[in-house]
């Protein structure tokens, strides 16, 4: 996935090593660059990091709203916006944010300069809003690193090299960007800067005690991302992991260290956290016969709609016929229904069931793997609180409960005091 | 200036020749693209053209104020904003209108894409800011042309093909830009949109019988564009000129025609208009000794300062010493006080005066080449309503006078009526 370009490569380590500098990666999102102050703000944390002897790359998000407020602007000239215009309207975003924090890091004496993702060598996929990477030629950077520049690169953006359009890179695509460049340039550290304090064992919103995580593994930070933290996502973890860059998630308002992800975290407590997601509704066929190929044939359909498919869960068959259950995004719940509809005389079921108002309540601990009792406990303590459990799956470190929508933060509060009692808030 | 692609070219006009299809490349300014109604007004007549048969490139400003926006933003992060970086920044602005007016167009049924100036292959040199188109390699729009689309292409903005840094091109950036697409094409015509509705024989605001040019030459177009009227700058008019592009300036509010900017003009009028021009200043260097190679120190002192100089008026020598007085830019005032205090020891002169309240008033006919009468009575005219001229200057077809300020209305509206009179307003 990332083209290692190792003549050039080697040349930048020679250098590297022989400044017997650090090479960090850091990443600002839109809230942070909120206004022309926060710029300011983050400009002065860059120029820290690059005095204390460190080259510096940054990615950045486009500032506060802007992103929404493109969007609506293409709404109103247009039916169905999308595809390569909206890319390329997107991405005037990152343009603006990047130009202002370098022109803000040199007003404050450090030589920087910005690059588009197309400048930055992110080579994607065609896939206009949702695009992948696929190589990161990092030679342009790499050059400017060694001329002592403070690099700035565009996030959420790249080049199809094939048709020469900019690209997006959909949801959490700044982070990706970050996770990929501080990859293909051999980082020391990729951190990313947000307006939370780190990764916590419950949301601090919900739970009062909520602690702040030091460390998390990239395998317990994996199942939380799909678990509903929304810190960091999935797609960018599962970057850090495989290329073994450890992560520094952090808040970009003060200094206090947030949270590391790498690879084997040191606190191996049973449970790491309590998470929960409400952005999921549920589907339920009923009346299905106990045959092989029906589970192919049904979410074979939902995947030729592209659509999102979380949990799964069929139950016991009943005289030959059974249920099956799944989740999806709130907003494919429709589609989701139509192409459910769409099978039913192939699948000869008898109906579908929609329910929205579902939450998914996770624990996730490497612990996990080693107590096998946790499963049973944790539906003990939803059941002591009467919430009643309507989906459960399962992974090796992960044990998620669908319930109620309305119970979650009573669900979250329950478990939180029970796996991960008696500690303070931050 | 212009790059030809011999073997491509002749591809183009092959097709071209074949589909029997017109190729216009028109310019919408930021007012003509100030919301998304605005847009989506162009849309439909960038649609309207492309339906009657015609191949359409079309070249966009920045939407409205946006441009003023980024700028108001680097100064509140900057203390010395500019460059490279400031370039970045701008550079966001057309990319956005031109992707919103690509979708605006694909929402009406006609398939469209947008280019950057990079993209378009607009390649200028290294100065930021204020760089020169140095060549067009139109390979890609030639490409998109042929698969049937409409090009959209952003103004104002290029590429140093060196650094591969991304340039602006200035004041006046976007129509050079419509300008040297349309040369590099070899398109039919080039239609600037705009928010007036063409040349004048004077500024209506000023003059209630000022009428619309139906025709004007580009010599004639030169001279009026030098002397303020601010329709269309000098560059690109010389540009157009140069490869014989007849430009069509008119408004994007409605349908009626504008004013042809051609090579030889059907009306040959002695005075085509009377144009007028309240930006510059006046320096005036006195005493100065009667020698040779003086000028050439004090406007080199300018030049070396990267002032430029309009006016030029040296007094008639009195007991071996001489005035000169010159006109700069309102906004480089003090900077040409300074360049030319700075050499007044050298000089010998004796001292150095300004004035900010002047006015220039011009007269430009082709048809005075034929009429050396109209000088003499430009000076009678202002003479009668008791204007003093303070400098003067000619060329084969202009006549401007330097006069106070507070009479320049006076002084367009006598000029007006002596020359031009009993027109009706449009």
């Amino acid at each position: 996935m990332i083209e290692s370009r190792s003549a050039g490569h080697a040349q930048f380590e020679a250098t590297h090593i022989l400044r017997g500098m650090s090479l960090v990666v850091q990443k600002y999102g839109g809230t942070s660059l909120g206004d022309a102050d926060r710029i300011s703000n983050v400009a002065r944390r860059v120029v820290e990091t690059r005095k204390s002897g460190n080259d510096v790359v940054v990615v950045v998000s486009a500032m506060g709203q802007s992103t929404d407020e493109l969007i609506d602007l293409a709404t109103r000239v247009s039916s169905r916006p999308g595809g390569r215009e909206m890319d390329m309207l997107l991405t005037a975003g990152e343009r603006i944010s990047m130009a202002l924090l370098a022109m803000a890091i040199r007003d404050l004496g450090v030589e920087a300069a910005s690059l588009t993702g197309s400048q930055a060598g992110i080579l994607t996929d065609s896939v206009h809003g949702g695009a992948k990477i696929t190589a990161i030629r990092g030679d342009r950077v790499r050059q400017y690193l060694d001329e002592g520049l403070v690099v700035i690169v565009a996030g959420f953006q790249g080049v199809d090299p094939e048709s020469r359009d900019v690209t997006t890179l959909g949801r959490g695509g700044s982070d990706a960007t970050a996770v990929a460049m501080a990859a293909a340039l051999e980082a020391d550290v990729c951190e990313i800067y947000t307006d939370v304090d780190g990764v916590y064992t419950a949301d601090p919103r919900l739970v009062g005690t909520a602690r702040k995580l030091d460390e998390v593994s990239y395998e317990e930070m994996l199942e939380l991302a799909g678990a509903g933290a929304g810190v960091l996502m999935a797609r960018s973890v599962e970057f850090a992991r495989r290329f073994g860059i450890p992560v520094h998630v952090r808040s970009s308002f003060h200094d206090r260290p947030g949270t590391w992800i790498k690879e084997d975290a040191m606190e191996q407590t049973v449970i790491t956290g309590v998470a929960h997601d409400t952005s999921e509704a549920k589907v339920t066929v009923h009346g299905v016969p106990d045959q092989p190929g029906i589970a192919a044939r049904l979410f074979g359909a939902l995947a030729a709609d592209d659509i999102d498919v979380d949990m799964i869960v069929q139950n016991v068959s009943t005289e030959g016929h059974t249920d099956i259950s799944f989740t999806v995004p709130k907003e494919h719940l429709d589609e989701a229904r139509s192409a459910a509809e769409g099978v039913l005389p192939d699948l000869e079921a008898k109906g579908v069931d929609v329910d929205p108002t579902i939450a998914k309540v996770s624990l996730v601990g490497a612990g996990m793997r080693n107590h096998p009792g946790v499963a049973a406990d944790m539906f003990k303590v939803l059941s002591e609180h009467s919430i009643n459990i309507s989906m459960i799956s399962t992974s090796a470190i992960r044990i998620s409960c669908v319930i109620d929508a309305d119970r979650v933060e009573e669900a979250v509060q329950a478990l939180h005091d029970y796996y991960l009692p008696g500690e303070e808030a931050v």
